[in-house]
């Protein structure tokens, strides 16, 4: 009963490469296992293809994407063009136009709290452990891609939002919460703003459709003191663009690793996977990167893919790793092994069990 | 060389009175020591004032604020109003209306981490330990204020920004950081939004007059993450009404106590401080309620008005109180004091040392 899958990788820079093989070999170790075919086509983003072609997102690049039932994103970024302020390409320019083009309006960030990484918090043992949630951001809309500009002494930047806009991206959580705890927390700031208020009656009158979730809202400022507080009140989080960064930016910090942190950037048709750390340049080549965040987007896709088991034994895996202590130097000073071993270990466990 | 100073008190709700008497017994002592005559004039805000006048803000008690080289403001709120949704009036108004009236523009809100409070941080000790900065933030401008509405299918909230209104709080901030570690933060989003980017324009211009101060600027994603991961970077940051609402309510929780935050509201001719936590209508009357927030609030006042050294006095005999373990029960459980024996220690503290 294998499923055939067409599977797009865009590696991109620095670590990225390093990053997306050793997912590459953990979903191959569940194609084996599974009788899965996965086919991977392979584009290049970001630095390498600006030096290849000069487009940070080659046509060819974008056909890979459209063509996938999924892909998986590595990361972009070079100091050559990063550290260059008259440089008129960007790699980053390549990520945004993907989003853009393929109409990715949903960024989904999961945290979750690893027992064994709790030292490395830097909140309190207590305050962050059981602490397991997903956000949904809008990622298309808001105040970061209204109009804006100056006037004779000043500037504007205008927020707006459809209820088409609020009520896609609103599905997407409501199912996410059947699938988890049944909770979703909408973040606004609807005593203040009108689009909050939008969001609120839109969010309010889908939730009909959603009998089994509890629906709740908090005001952006109070979740950014509940994140600190006590994380684990929320299951889902759905929130428009600006609050969406800040408060997915902030919960990314409470486990205490930035190197376990999938995402996934979801569309009406294309889905990226991708880990939220960045290229980090000086890592490449080195065999030092952290492949969990990849390979737990991995995971991400499959769930996406509707292999649900197959997703949850990548992510068991995942745990084995870090409760033998088969990480990364990022994670542990005593015995860190390679980025490839960490692939090895996890594929391994998939195929051959604990 | 006694000086002569007029100050509003508005105790307002709940536990409002409570505490600001004991503020204004810490002021007292202030006075008898140094030669100073301080004024009082009272005035009623908030659910009291609806039930005297139907008026949450009286004229009387603007004029009371008016008339005030400063005044002091207790809190407001109470459950016959707020869990009233058909109430016409509210309490909140009066403040709202107050900070209208009197154009409070900056918002100030200073955060330490007491080490006798550490273990109630969310914050590992390490992280937080030694962290003391304030935050300005910008009160009646921005999306908060812009104009917003619905369309056919949508809601727009608009975000402005004048020359005017970034340069006003920009020296205040300056000045503060000449005071202290000489160390601006602007935090913003110049990367995204035009209003952010005029923001750096007009504070990167205005830094010319502060050569010994070191500005630096940070995103308000990035400073989300950095509040939680290293708030001992921090000295004096600036930031917008909606980044201020969110960073500030994110930065009054890593102490540990809402009890010890006090605040400031200036405007152009009057300035106005008060304690960040609520009205607690369920501790009124007890004898229960913190008065460190309010107290530490008269500090500010008294920097304020130029008393410099008389500030330091009355956070020296904070620290005491502290120390001693001469506090109400949120802070302690083993013999916690009523709260007009902390204004007692504090006041006799003053007036006769350790
Ligand atoms: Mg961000
Ligand atoms: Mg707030």
């Amino acid at each position: 009963m294998g499923v055939k899958k067409n599977i797009g990788v865009l590696p991109g820079d620095g670590i990225g490469p390093e990053v997306t093989r050793e997912a590459v070999k953990v979903l191959n170790a569940i194609a084996e296992k599974h009788g899965h075919t996965f086919e991977y086509n392979y584009g290049d983003v970001g630095a390498i293809a600006i030096d290849k072609t000069g487009n940070p997102l080659p046509d060819e690049t974008l056909a890979v994407c459209e063509a996938s039932d999924a892909f998986l994103f590595g990361a972009i970024g070079h100091p050559k063009y990063d550290n260059d302020p008259s440089a008129k390409v960007r790699p980053e320019q390549g990520l945004l136009k993907l989003r853009k083009s393929l109409g990715l309006f949903a960024n989904v960030r999961p945290v979750t709290a690893y027992d064994s990484l709790l030292h490395m918090s830097p909140l309190k043992t207590e305050r962050v452990r059981g602490a397991d949630f997903v956000v949904y951001r809008e990622l298309t809309g808001g105040i970061y891609f209204g109009e804006k500009g100056r006037t004779e002494d000043g500037a504007y930047d205008n927020c707006t939002y459809s209820n088409y806009e609020i009520d896609r991206i609103a599905h997407l959580a409501f199912q996410a919460a059947q699938n988890r705890n049944k909770k979703l927390m909408l973040v606004d700031k609807a005593n203040v703003l009108e689009t909050s208020r939008l969001w609120r009656e839109r969010v309010t009158a889908i939730a009909k459709e959603y009998p089994d979730v509890a629906l709740e809202a908090m005001f952006v400022d109070n979740a950014a003191m509940q994140m600190i507080q006590n994380p684990k009140q929320f299951d889902v989080i759905l929130t428009e663009n600006m609050f969406g960064d800040i408060i997915s930016d902030e919960a990314s910090v409470i486990g205490g690793s930035l190197g376990l942190l999938p995402s996934a950037s979801v569309g009406e048709k294309s889905a990226m996977f991708e880990p939220i750390h960045g290229s980090y340049p000086q890592g490449a080549g080195k065999n030092i990167a952290n492949p969990l965040a990849t390979i737990l987007s991995a995971a991400m896709m499959l769930d996406h893919l509707g292999l649900i088991d197959e997703a949850i034994e990548v992510r068991q895996a995942v745990n084995a790793s870090l409760r033998n202590g088969m990480v990364t130097e990022d994670l542990t000073k005593e015995n860190p092994v390679g980025t490839d071993r960490v692939g090895d270990f996890i594929a391994n466990h998939i195929l051959e069990g604990e």
